[in-house]
């Protein structure tokens, strides 16, 4: 829909304070309202009389509906939509709550400093619910607009109704996911999560368990890869047997942290030389694997990654998993930015062969826009999970022997995380994460096409996902870090937020496609803006 | 307050359906609302003539203030307020999104069974937002009412209305702690709480980082003084070397599960006896450490427990200090649930010599009404969270050396917890958070001596905190199970949800007093109807 006319002149505002707003409109045919949301204020919309279309964007789908005298047009948090009168006239009665207002396409990259705001952080005195209310808005108002299509800095962008929705009843339940009896309608639905993520692994059976973030379930598969091998460490710790644990040079830092955290030590950490794609030079490893046991050393782990956060790499799962086959090693699938890749007719070839690992990371929060942390650890291997964790010492709290999920965790007191996952899913359906997917690579395949024609920008490798990394070709070698200069200027002009990245050639720009309103233009307009802060060649 | 007069006579509805609700109200100066709230719904009243004080209960304080003509008195979502017209006349008009309802006062402590919404979890076929956010409310109302005063079976109860105002900015700026760069208001916000801990605790320095849980903060308490006494085992791993950590057989099991993880195997955990109130034996400790030592163990950490999980008991951190200090042992407090003593002028004492230990868990979850988790991890030792935690190799994602707080954890993207309990803090004051344990200490006191003067009841210690364990005299070998019949009953009855827990001569109910609005009263009549459903003695 295309914007016909304006509303204004036909706005009569019935009542108006700070907190809300009640407006009269009158409709006719020709009138539409341009696509808007109210900031982040809630609008419910009467219609009094005729017959309205309401085109609501939810961010990872859209829904058209008609709706006619007496019925309410909501709008909920965080979706933006477009009404229409169809009908030849029409009246409405628009509810905000509180008043809307222009919050929306603002950008925030860098905050001012020194801000008042960090001047008025101390604790002690109370203050009115009121001056809370302001000093949170100011908290909201300085901090980074994650939301803007302009930020492409982390793994994550954008901002969902259904998160939000969802989230909102995590708050007002407050519950903890450790016990049945505190929690019946979340453990159920934690499991229901995981069983529907193993379905689409491929594996018969499987287990799992929400976890805090993507890093805490590449622990948690070491932990029980640990366990499997070695079942009385539980109890004795480690003796003189020394293990090594495989990554590719490209995989996330976090499996250093989980040597080093679980007792290992990072120096059993070997890290194969990725090629230049990104991807585990699988050949390598099995080398390194013979050496080692040569050594006396027992080889226990191997982590693929599917979507290296640099490159967005996938490793071969397939040619991974005959190695781990081959020498009885578990092999685990930290998904936690490519997992998506499962879910889409186009990529789930990347990820052939997931239905032989043992576990797999995969993080909601990243692509599909979960609440930080939604990670979910999940394996094949039934009863693993209560191997490695249940300790005897909780029967005050663990009564429900067989049901209670935080048996299956280190954690005691967990959050409801996956009901925002399965908020979202519920919503948008499997088919919506995988349009969703295809979307971005449509986004992707176009942006790539215009960075191959532009003189001064290298594409440093045909992406396989959704991370483009492109450098602005340095003249000279004052020019090498063009890429990091370009970057920072454009944080601190508050016009777009990338990351970058350094290989043998220097620093180059790497931006994530991930917000559900990310268009081919936007690309392009950072990319331009980035060569143009820069100056000419 | 108390009530005078009902206002349905002079309400008139202007505006209705289930999403909102516009009422015009009439007011005289004998007419007081009574105190309510609206479910969970918003409510915004603009007073349109006439002058009004509103009483508005926020769960850990209460305000109450003036309104004249043109002014909006807005009730967050989680309070609740009482409305009286203190001129002659006056004229209301109210705002509430969604409709109003009467969700409040409601309890469900065990859901029907099998329930209609665990047939409708399956994912997989897309919903419409509507759908999505019916199903929602479905989760909600089949969920345990955690907000119920009658909720006393875990740590925590009730839900606060500036929970859910800081969980709303978190949901809508969702981003991660990890980099200053992406969240430069909520990395000072979590370092201010920390600082604020630190202060009360009585360290000149401190560092502290949130953690998902109070497991987690013990884990990291284990990680930090491995790190300190073995600085190369972050590297090496393991070697021949064995500890031994030490906590009281009242610990939380947390520290068992810390050993198994952590690699050192639950072996190493020795679980010193604890006295018959609850608190640890130091003479035995020192006894154990000395018997170590001779058998070539290296004692490595001993947690004392500040509120132990069923009597409420603290240890005495001054012995244990003395014993740390002499045997070069690291000294943490778990104080998940203890911690809030230390704001207590009444308690205090019970902490004594908190500030010689180096390490402390606190979580904002349990008494202090955060969301689940809030849990903070602090230490006086400078710089051991980075040494113990960082590693290189996420040169990608750390470019602000010195200040992101990542390094600080073994997460990597962690949400901004820390924001909730910081919102609570900043609302209620530091008095506030005291006077909300006196309060609740007052509860405890008149339920203590109610009980005592019942021939049925038998008080199982005196508590320290707010722990109240109480056992249903049996009166035969028979009826050793009563305490835990009771218990079954109340929550089929959904009448109050207790938990229980046993020692030498049985079953015992364990009440948490938790609730902000929790008085007298609620234990009475739980403890009268336990003792009627088991029936006469």
């Amino acid at each position: 829909m295309t914007n016909v006319n304006k509303l204004e002149p036909l706005r009569t505002v019935l009542f108006e304070s700070e907190m809300f707003e009640v407006v009269s409109i009158e409709w006719s045919k020709t009138i539409i309202s341009e696509m808007h949301s109210h900031g982040w204020s809630q609008c419910h919309v009467l219609v009094q009389s005729g017959v309205f279309e309401n085109y609501l964007d939810l961010g990872l789908k859209t829904e058209t509906a008609i709706f006619e005298t007496g019925q309410v047009i909501s709008t909920p948090v965080g979706s933006q939509h477009e009404l229409r009168c169809v009908s030849d006239f029409g009246k409405t009665l628009h509810i905000y709550m509180p008043r809307r207002n222009q919050s929306v396409g603002r950008k925030n990259f860098r905050p001012q400093m020194p801000s008042p705001l960090l001047e008025n952080l101390n604790l002690g005195e109370a203050s009115t619910f009121e001056q809370t209310q302001k000093i949170l808005q100011l908290v909201k108002n300085e901090s980074i607009t994650t939301d803007s299509v302009f930020f492409m800095n982390q793994l994550f962008s954008g901002i969902l109704p259904q998160a939000i929705l969802a989230q909102d009843i995590i708050s007002k339940t407050r519950t903890t996911l450790a016990t049945l009896e505190a929690s019946p309608v979340f453990s159920a639905i934690e499991q229901h999560v995981v069983q529907s993520l193993g379905q689409l692994i491929g594996w018969a059976d499987c287990e799992g368990v929400n976890v805090p973030g993507g890093s805490a379930a590449n622990f948690m598969a070491l932990h029980c890869a640990r366990q499997q091998k070695c079942p009385d460490f539980k109890r004795t710790g480690f003796d003189h047997r020394k293990f090594k644990i495989y990554v590719s040079s490209e995989a996330h830092y976090s499996m250093k942290k989980a040597c080093m955290v679980l007792g290992f030590g990072t120096d059993s950490l070997v890290q194969i030389a990725a090629h230049e794609n990104g991807k585990i030079n699988s050949a390598s490893l099995e080398i390194q694997i013979i050496e080692d046991l040569k050594n006396n050393f027992e080889p226990l782990f191997v982590c693929a990654t599917s979507g290296t956060t640099v490159h967005g790499a996938f490793d071969s799962i397939s040619e991974l998993s005959v190695i781990c086959n081959k020498y009885d090693i578990w092999l685990h699938i930290d998904a936690a930015w490519g997992g998506p890749a499962m879910f889409s007719e186009q990529l789930k070839e990347k990820m052939k062969g997931v239905h032989f690992a043992k576990s797999l990371t995969f993080d909601a929060h990243k692509l599909f826009g979960a609440n930080l942390t939604c990670s979910f650890f999940v394996t094949s291997q039934k009863n693993i999970l209560i191997e490695a964790n249940d300790v005897s010492g909780a029967d005050y709290l663990f009564h429900d022997k067989d049901m209670d999920r935080g048996k299956m965790s280190w954690q005691c007191g967990r959050g409801a995380d996956a009901v925002v996952f399965w908020t979202i899913w519920k919503n948008v359906g499997t088919q919506g994460l995988s349009d969703f997917v295809s979307r971005l690579l449509k986004v992707r395949d176009e942006s790539v096409a215009w960075i191959k024609k532009q003189d001064r920008l290298d594409l440093i490798v045909e992406p396989e996902y959704l991370n483009i990394c492109v450098r602005i070709k340095p003249h000279s070698p004052e020019t090498l870090n063009w890429s990091m200069i370009a970057r920072e200027k454009l944080i601190d002009d508050q016009f777009a937020m990338v990351n970058y990245s350094k290989d043998k050639n220097g620093p180059f720009l790497r931006l994530i496609l991930a917000h559900p309103n990310l268009e081919f233009k936007h690309v392009k307009e950072i990319l331009s803006e980035a060569l143009s802060v820069i100056g000419p060649a």
